[in-house]
């Protein structure tokens, strides 16, 4: 594991990709909160507001698939470290434009939790899409992003304006 | 499998999810293609342009994740049904403000693949703020929406200005 | 592939487990029915239809973790040939004693799906249970079988007495 | 992660499902044990008695399939937290009714295995079906249950009568 | 999915991997054969014959791990088509350097299963290891190739001297 | 979890597999290296040096699986614990018979990772043949094995002549 020095530890000395090593890093509870959007027609909103699309399950099965998908993280992104999640949590919002999702993941380890939680809001949120895309094919994923971390080295941190 | 009538297939008669049952459906050639856009700091972009963030292998890992993850799409969203993929392309550029990205999915199956599309999208598009985000933690995943579709029993279809 | 005659096709001549060859099997649509039951404290199907125990969501928790693990059928049960499922659905009722769960699979391909229903109930039950474990720790999943199978060379079959 | 207070810490304030936050429990050594029945003729018994059902072979697919199946405990149901297993053990006996399982799941962290050792148990059953099921087609897999716990705030555990 | 003319159909015009389109290959029955060897130490082999080293289950547990590998190709490597494989044997055999594994793998698909057949070989080779790391810290795989295939348009192709 | 005293912990008493319990182990920071070589044609080693077989890449998706395959092990081989990796690299080179894989596996926790080393090399290496076998169908992975441990009771151990 030589040549990971430097700026972007993520590569090894010849440009390769790596899974870089944090067995030096402080094991410390550290949360992430990352939230988005899903776009939804004005009709397609209506239906999930009056419960003739049947609001409960879509958002139901979203937020599942979201909490699932933060555990399957590692898998899904490669040189992501697997880590034993404490708690997650995901809230969908019905809005005028579409839904709103934030999704807060925690863990007590040895790296943060950002791609877990960015994991969780797409997964919840392709999840919705599949639910609702017979009453609305042009839904569009939307501004999905960090809007706080906590715990670890670097501190806390909250995105400007979010 | 009563009660999958009606409006809303995803639903039976008491208004609960279920794989809608699509054995009845024609075995056809059916593409999707989907695209987003990783929002990115200038000086993230400069370093992709640059390739003092190593451009090659952030955009191979990218890549390759979102192939992947077109894969585990029944895996990940819980009513969708599992299909043999034929097929499947992600591309990545580099823009100004980030890096575009385009899936296409291509199967012979009895349904469509849009979530497959939109699936590779986003996973690639998780992959690669993995890859920045030392570089960058402000990168916005944006604008995930299927392009175009084509194959079964409702014919071609395309996003208007897309 | 030699070996494979006899009465117990999942072994070759040397006793060895093994994945059935099929394909010299007729591609046509099969379907199975299982169900089982989680046998319940009078206080936790009392939590249940009073809505104390947030009922909805433990039995749409159990739903959709039924659905996901029909589809995971050839990754749980090792020799299992891997089918594209076109539909499954799984319900679930409360009664006195607990929650009696149904699930019917579907598939159009060259094997029988009862695996995969007697799998869809059984993880439905286990996140059934994991559910209400806090309000009723004796909880026990109960009589899990085949109900009625059709499709395939054997014709249709129902339980004597399901 | 606010509103997790209460008698129901698997939901937040307003009903819904979450992956409840344990990052404030204790790391300790916890152990669970399960068991469960697959009920079988005494045809399938007899073949299994016999050595004429590749007895060996039945059992070892079923132990090996529990083993894993342990493994996949939070892949399975969605609310599990995934924990760094220490141990695993699954076993089955022949009895005249058909098959005991037993299985006993070992960690060292902030929260229990039941669900694991309940898995393990209906993985092995859901296998050994596969197995035998040209043999007997009426396989019923019966009293899946806790046996007893270890370990954790709440201490040990044992069920009456088991 | 342009540009997938000519010498290379995994690599799109620019260079960049893609999983080939195979919608236009033929529905046909194809077969793949694999082997390789674990070598081990004449103490190891001598505890595999004398049974001290629990034989029976280290070559089962190998066997049933190579065939749940074969399974898993697609998840494992990156360019793989998902395949409906119809069958999967998998054979251990004891020889005085070690143990010889030969697995057989077969679809009716639109390409080949020599991806699954090495996969099958490899991750029992893996298991056995495993199993015997204990006892023989210096196991070598080694010579992991295919040794045939048949079915598709290229047809049937046997290693010379295999 | 009785019976697992004697020589072979991977036993029970009756001779049958279980995940050995090492919850009484130390947790430590462990380390292993394994190795292989894809045996290619001259041809194939040309064009991955000339660059028309699209080296980069193929190296590129092989790195990538094989960092992937590591995090996978405890899926693939059925006794292995799964562990929480703090670092994985995967090197290849081309030689002129070749391409050379080493993989290094970092962890702080209870048990050993050689298994995760290895199963990087060999996921590399299918990875790699995937890629190059329209070039190569003669391809060959030999020598995959351990070259060096560290951490843990048993201290560290360097294969002789590695």
């Amino acid at each position: 594991m030589d040549g990971q020095t430097g700026a972007f530890p993520h590569l090894d000395g010849a440009g390769r990709a790596l899974m870089v090593d944090v067995s030096a890093k402080e094991v410390t509870t550290r949360t992430a909160t990352a939230a988005g959007t899903v776009l939804l027609s004005a009709e397609c909103v209506t239906a999930l507001r009056d419960d003739t699309v049947p609001k409960g399950d879509a958002l139901a099965v979203a937020r599942i698939a979201g909490i699932q998908g933060a555990k399957k993280t590692p898998d899904l992104v490669p040189l992501c470290h697997p880590l034993p999640l404490s708690g997650v949590t995901v809230d969908l919002d019905v809005v005028d434009s579409g839904v709103e999702i934030v999704a807060t993941v925690r863990t007590t380890g040895r790296t943060g939790v950002e791609m877990e939680a960015l994991t969780a809001v797409s997964v919840a949120a392709l999840a919705l899409v599949d639910m609702i895309k017979a009453v609305d094919r042009e839904a569009r994923i939307t501004d999905v992003r960090v809007l706080a971390k906590a715990g670890g080295r670097s501190g806390s941190w909250t995105r400007d304006g979010s």
